[in-house]
């Protein structure tokens, strides 16, 4: 594979390139994983999209909501790209964009690029993989990036951490569910969109919206956040209503965090996050090697027939593993 | 420190060499683990204890059970030792063996070993060096290591994973709690002891043992069981009735295990296990090296500052961080 040439194609814009980039960053193959590397060196950090982190559970009309949004961004000259993390721990058949034909209009946009979730091995994985092709996406100039997860398990916090800004996405629902939001997700949460406030449901929406207002209000105040910030909002992406408020509403708060310094922040933080967790990656890849695996099964049966101790077996082969490198 | 001299007082049946052991291989410094590696080579795994791990919410009586339990065994002659897994992320103060008053008798008796739960780092870490300090006091002569957890998060997977035997202390409770317990604990359960079947509680324990007798009855019949196994029992750990049967119900099934090859074939899955999981550590803790910290320091720098890119810097640490170590 040639990476200069897949990287210029990327950078010119070609989908194609983009798409089978970012199948090379979610390959678990080692020569893959070094190409990988290669193409996002190459490629650099300087591009930046907007990246919108979005959570919702299945029923408060995701795809909706991103399919009529991303087509407002796309309408105003916008490139728009979506990718996902699914938390599941099988593929759960077309729940998170596993069947396009649920966001029919903008996956035939030619602004618009969509990619479902890579197949599963483990969170933190799958985390890495969408994280590398987030960066891939703005190399290759998409102005937005919607990155998208369900509320569940640890899958918002990994995606917080890819992201500029977190939006939540809730359904209307009576004051007792307020409880089913989890502290922790409030409190990543940058906005917070009460959907389908239309038809019947309109009044519980706005009232929805109203108790997650006062919710936030009594949260402690993030450094990172303007006056009026996080805030609570109501829309109907069927109608197509209250979705430029929304844009407008993230624009704000990222020219703002921009203007004082909390954009590079949290950037640099995040990219610190990704290192860190790349070396960790890479260390425990090098029990992967043929050579590895080999001196790792011999010590390991070793260890099972009472002849070595665990730690003092580990303690070797460590050593071993560094020589045999060089 | 003299390894080979600590190694020797602690065959010797020496309570606080053991103690000492205990405290070394629960130390973080480097200098500290290299020793307790030494420490567990030179003791080897000949000596075996019976490995009984315990589990139970707070409020079934454990420390009741543990005094009562480890008392009896303690007057048929044997050594006791007490060890504890808190899954806890801060201190809980005193609940889980941290005041040895709980366990007034059993911690004044000379045939019998109590320490507490390691200060908490992580729930990894705290699992690995109690499973070193279950070999240490293997090797220090105990008959009978009792470990101790309650019943929340993954800390009853981690305490199974160093257990011959595995054993859930319940406390007597109507049939629509029955399904407080979930699944997978019901699954790691060798034995289910229902505690206070005594006084007003007699007969609800009795419904609640036969309740989960006949969930037990349900259960898919594992390999490692011969008849009538797992099974549930009840007892009063206060007026100390039941106590010779849960021994002779657990000391059947050790028995049936030795015969069947299952003893062996548990344990030497579950070194391999922890070899793997001391391998995966050793790795890891090269980055806590000094000049691995400074180079991963210099290099998070340079990504926070987007001058690289994570990926591409994490794999030229890992090529330098070889180099260096030779």
């Amino acid at each position: 594979m040639d990476i200069a040439d897949m990287a210029q194609r990327l950078i010119a814009g070609e989908r194609r390139a983009l798409a089978r980039a970012i199948t090379l960053v979610e390959s678990g193959r080692a020569d893959h994983r070094a190409q990988a590397t290669e193409l996002l060196a190459t490629l650099g950090t300087e591009k930046q999209a907007l990246r919108i982190g979005l959570s919702g559970t299945p029923g408060v009309g995701k795809s909706t909501f991103i399919e009529s949004f991303g087509l407002m961004l796309t309408g105003q000259g916008m490139r728009v790209a979506v990718l996902a993390v699914d938390p599941s721990s099988s593929r759960s058949g077309g729940s998170i964009l596993g069947d396009k034909t649920r966001m029919d209009l903008l996956s035939r946009d030619p602004a618009a690029f969509i990619r479902p979730s890579p197949s599963q091995t483990h969170l933190g994985g799958v985390a890495r993989r969408t994280r590398e092709a987030v960066a891939l996406c703005e190399a290759a100039g998409f102005d937005v990036v919607l990155i998208e997860t369900v509320g569940v398990g640890q899958s918002e916090t990994v995606v917080a951490q890819m992201s500029d800004l977190f939006l939540l996405l809730l359904a209307p629902a009576g004051g007792d569910e307020l409880q089913g939001v989890k502290r922790g997700i409030m409190e990543m949460a940058d906005l917070i969109v009460v959907n389908k406030a239309d038809g019947d449901l309109k009044a519980t929406a706005m009232r929805t919206q109203a108790d997650y207002a006062g919710a936030l209000r009594l949260m402690r105040k993030r450094p990172q956040d303007p006056d009026g910030y996080p805030c609570a909002m109501t829309v109907s992406a069927l109608e197509q209503r209250g979705l430029p408020e929304v844009w407008q509403s993230l624009k704000s708060l990222s020219d703002w965090r921009r203007d004082h310094g909390f954009w590079e922040l949290t950037r640099a933080t995040q990219a610190r996050y990704w290192f860190e967790d790349a070396v960790k990656t890479a260390l425990l890849a090098q029990l992967a090697q043929p050579h590895a695996r080999a001196a790792l099964a011999q010590l390991s049966d070793a260890v099972a027939r009472g002849e070595q101790e665990p730690a003092a077996a580990a303690a070797a082969f460590v050593r071993e593993l560094r020589v045999d490198d060089v």
